[in-house]
Formats: C-alpha cells, structure tokens, sequence
C-alpha cells in the first residue's frame, strides 16, 4: 500500500493541503493529531482568517473539523520520527512501522524555542526524539521525559511499561494524567549533559542522573525529520511553489517561516498540494 | 491626506491584506468594486477554501463582506489607471484625481484570455484603458467601447455625454442598460486597425470607423498599471514575502501567478499586508 500523498501535520496548512488533494483525486494520508494543533486550539481570538471575523481558536478547528468530516477526510493518529527519500518514493517512520508514500507534504508547524543546552550534540547518544522507537534500547533502565504537552503523557506511560524508573517533566501547568510508575518532577529542566556514560537532566534545583532522555515535543526540526533535507535554521527552504529541496517534498505554513498566521498557512497548503499533483502526474507521465 | 497602504482590489487577497492592515493600524484605503470580484460572485461551488465546505460564491463573498463590515473596513469604489512611484511615496491616479499611499498592494486579480489583436500596437494611440482619463480627446467625436463587465456601462453612458457617437460592444451576455446615446452592438470584436489615421474595430461581420477605442476589463495587465513594475508575462514578479520589483510595492493573489485559488490569495494577502507594514515601520525608523 503506496500512497500518492503522506501530508504530516494537522494544523491549517496540513489539513488544507488534504482537501485540496483529495478534490484531485489523490490516495491521501493525513498523519498528525484528532484534536487539530494545541496552538489553534488555545488560540484565544482570531482576527485575520478572511471570512470568520474574530473567531476563537477552538471554533475556527471546529469549523476546518466540519470541511474535513463532510470531505471524509480521516486523520491518522501516527507521529512520524523520519522520513527517508528512497528514490521513486518516500519511507514514513513511525515507531517501528513503516508508511510508503510516493510525495510527502510537511506541515507540522514550527519548534518553538531553542534546544535545550546539550541536547542537539547529545542527539542519538542518550537524548531521543521518539519514545517508541528507542524505548527498546532502555529496557530495564532509567529514563527522563521532558514533555511538552499533555499529548507526551502517553509516551511517559508506555516507557514505564519498559523502563525501570521513568522522571517526567513537563513543561506545561496542565494536570498529569500518569501511571503510578512515572515520577512527575516539576522543576525547570536548564539542560542535558553526559557525566561519566550517564545522562544527567539539570534542572535549576537539582540533577536527575538516567540513562536515557526522550524529549518530545509537537514538532521535531525538520533537518531531523527529514535527513538531507535543505533548511533555513528552524525551516524548510522552499520556493513559491512550496517545492523542498528533495524532489517530491513540500511544504507549507509555519514550518516555511513567517509570518505564523493560520490564513497564510491555510494558503500554502493549497499551493503544496496541487504542486505534489503536478509532481505525481509529472512521474507518472515519466514511467509511462 | 496620504495613506499608509493603497491596497488594489476587493478579491480574496485584497480583503485579506486589509484586515491585516486594519489590525496592524495602519491608514489604509481599499479600492475596487464593492460587489467585490465578479470572479468570486459567479463562482458556483468553491470546497477548498478551508472552514467553509462546498460554499457557493456568493455565500463565500457574503462571509467575507461580514468580516469587513465587523471591522469597520470600508471599499472605495474607484479604478485605478496607473500608479506612478513618486521616491517616497507612490501617486494613484484615478481618471483626474490623484490618491497619496506610502505603500501599495496590487490585488487586482489577473487579465483573463489575451490582448484584442492591434490593441497593444495602438494602446495610446486612439486605444484607451480609461474612459474618465480620456474621454476629454475624443469631445465631439466618434468612440467605442469593449466592454468586459455590465460594470463598464457607466463608462460608455459617461462617454455618451461627451463624444457624438457611442458604440458598445459587450462581451457578455447579460443585458445591457445604457441611455439611447449609446449603441449596443451584439457582434464579437476580433481586433482593432488602423486605416487612415481612423480606428476601425472589426467583427466578425463588419468594420466600424470611430476615432477612439475604449478596451474596458476588471483587471489591467500589471506592467501597465504600476510602470516599471518587473512582470512575469500577465503576473507581477514577487519573492515569498510578497515583494515586487520596487519597494514599497507588494502584490498578491491572482496577479502573482497560478493556482488560481481562493485561499492561496486571502493567505498572499496576509502576508503582503504584514510585509507592507514592516517595509513602512522601516521608512519610518529611516526618516526618524
């Protein structure tokens, strides 16, 4: 099973870009999350999206929730940790399932804030993006979670299953929602560093030492998402036509950089998707 | 009295930016038709234009008139005839009046089908895109016009009141209303000549001698408009941030080029409008 378009991300820009599609006819998959983004959601009032004036955030996601439900427009609930360009096609990780797409439209939006100190050089050597891929290299170990969002409380819980002892912080106020197995920790983490082969979490009280460190968040870099791609600090460089550096990636909306307004995104989403069309028609033209 | 921002154009991308303007409080004036694009108001079922499913035209421009109603936006009815860079600011000419802007966002839609043949040869030389401009040179003498909307038959009445014949030639269906001076003729134009210092316009039936042609359409072509504007064939040469080739000058929505979309524009309008603040927040620190 091959689809024609794997769109990442369920904010405006992902879910414009399914609909668009979908009018064309594309096999589609819409990965990312049921409840829309967080950042929508919580959106107090929107001024500027033509045609809803002063709408709040959680009636604008009910509002694009009603377009894609009477499209039958699915989202599936699957984080994606890489995608990898295998030629004529494209390879989806998700934990340890593969999804095969033959373009891929990235619009999971942009990582907030900056890395915390030490986690970009401790990438892949105790620090981890994705807690279904690499619990498994921590079976009966310790291992710190810093979350940030309730969305992340199910990663925390499924480590606990493996892990021998689980710390999570989260960096939201929201109430946890966690097994007895998961040690909630609510102080400010300030950075990760490797003391001696092991992982020590600092926070501005007090050091956690584990052995390994997942930290999730809604959207990953997209260098690391999408290895080999071409970017522009926290962005996708695209072109007009919202074409990635990677033939047969897109992308669309706060990921491609400002401005980081729903009605922007909303418009590059359309763009990304009729040029994935032109693209998937431009290979199928190519292969006969 | 000189605006902060003259946006051109009531479509998708025209409303759009001023919104963003309004919010951003900058002085602006929004010039077009207030039936807002004829384009928009036949448009018979629209499904992309995320948050509102399967929405006609006129229900998709309702909500959008809405929108500026709510906030107070309001549409001066004027065509603009050329916009002329002035150093550091720009002059809006409107048949004999002048408009003052320190910044423009040319939103007028594109040129729809190509130029009559001999109307570019003879543009200015007994051809006119302006009826109120020109009117004055043909006083007593013969004119016709081609008009593309029944929004150009105030034109051709006005024309009725100075030249001694009128000739109408609509190029679309609807009836016409026009007082008797002028004479409606159902024939398709297939261009314009010259001949002895006369203007013929040629039918597929017959010839038709006047001294002055007046080709009136929604959208004239952008190269036209703002003089010295860099052109992409019938589109206005735009980076991502929406700026043209003269600062101070922005452009979105069809006039920037395919695809055509009703949400591609409203999100260009978003981002010409945030552009056209930056660049006036940047003359304004220069200057002071």
């Amino acid at each position: 099973m091959r689809y024609d378009i794997a769109i990442i991300g369920t904010g405006p820009a992902g879910l414009s870009a399914a609909i668009t599609a979908t009018i064309r006819n594309k096999k589609v998959v819409l990965l990312g999350s049921k409840n829309l983004t967080e950042k929508l959601q919580k959106a107090h009032e929107i001024q500027n999206y033509l045609g809803f004036p002063a709408v709040s955030g959680a009636d604008l996601a009910a509002a694009f929730q009603r377009h894609i439900d009477e499209m039958g427009i699915e989202i599936t609930e699957k984080r994606i940790n890489a995608v990898y360009a295998m030629g004529d096609y494209f390879a989806l990780q998700s934990g340890d399932e593969m999804l095969e797409a033959s373009s891929v439209i990235l619009a999971t939006g942009v990582v907030q804030g900056k890395p915390l100190p030490g986690e970009e050089e401790l990438l892949g050597r105790g620090v981890s993006y994705c807690a279904t891929c690499d619990a498994p290299l921590y079976r009966g170990k310790r291992a710190a979670v810093v979350g940030y969002s309730p969305r992340e409380e199910a990663e925390a819980a499924f480590l606990a299953e493996v892990c021998s002892q689980v710390l999570y912080f989260p960096t939201y106020k929201e109430d946890t929602h966690l097994p007895s197995g998961v040690q909630v920790i609510r102080e400010r983490v300030t950075g990760i560093e490797n003391q001696a082969g092991e992982r020590v979490v600092k926070t501005a009280e007090n050091g956690y030492t584990v052995d390994g460190v997942f930290i999730l968040r809604e959207a990953v870099a997209p260098g690391q998402l999408v290895p080999g791609l071409q970017v522009e600090g926290a962005h996708v460089a695209v072109n007009r036509k919202m074409e990635a550096s990677i033939p047969g990636v897109f992308a669309c909306g706060d990921i491609v950089g400002a401005p980081y307004q729903y009605i922007k995104a909303a418009g590059e989403g359309n763009v990304a998707a009729l040029s994935a069309v032109a693209y998937l028609d431009k290979m199928k033209r190519a292969n006969g």
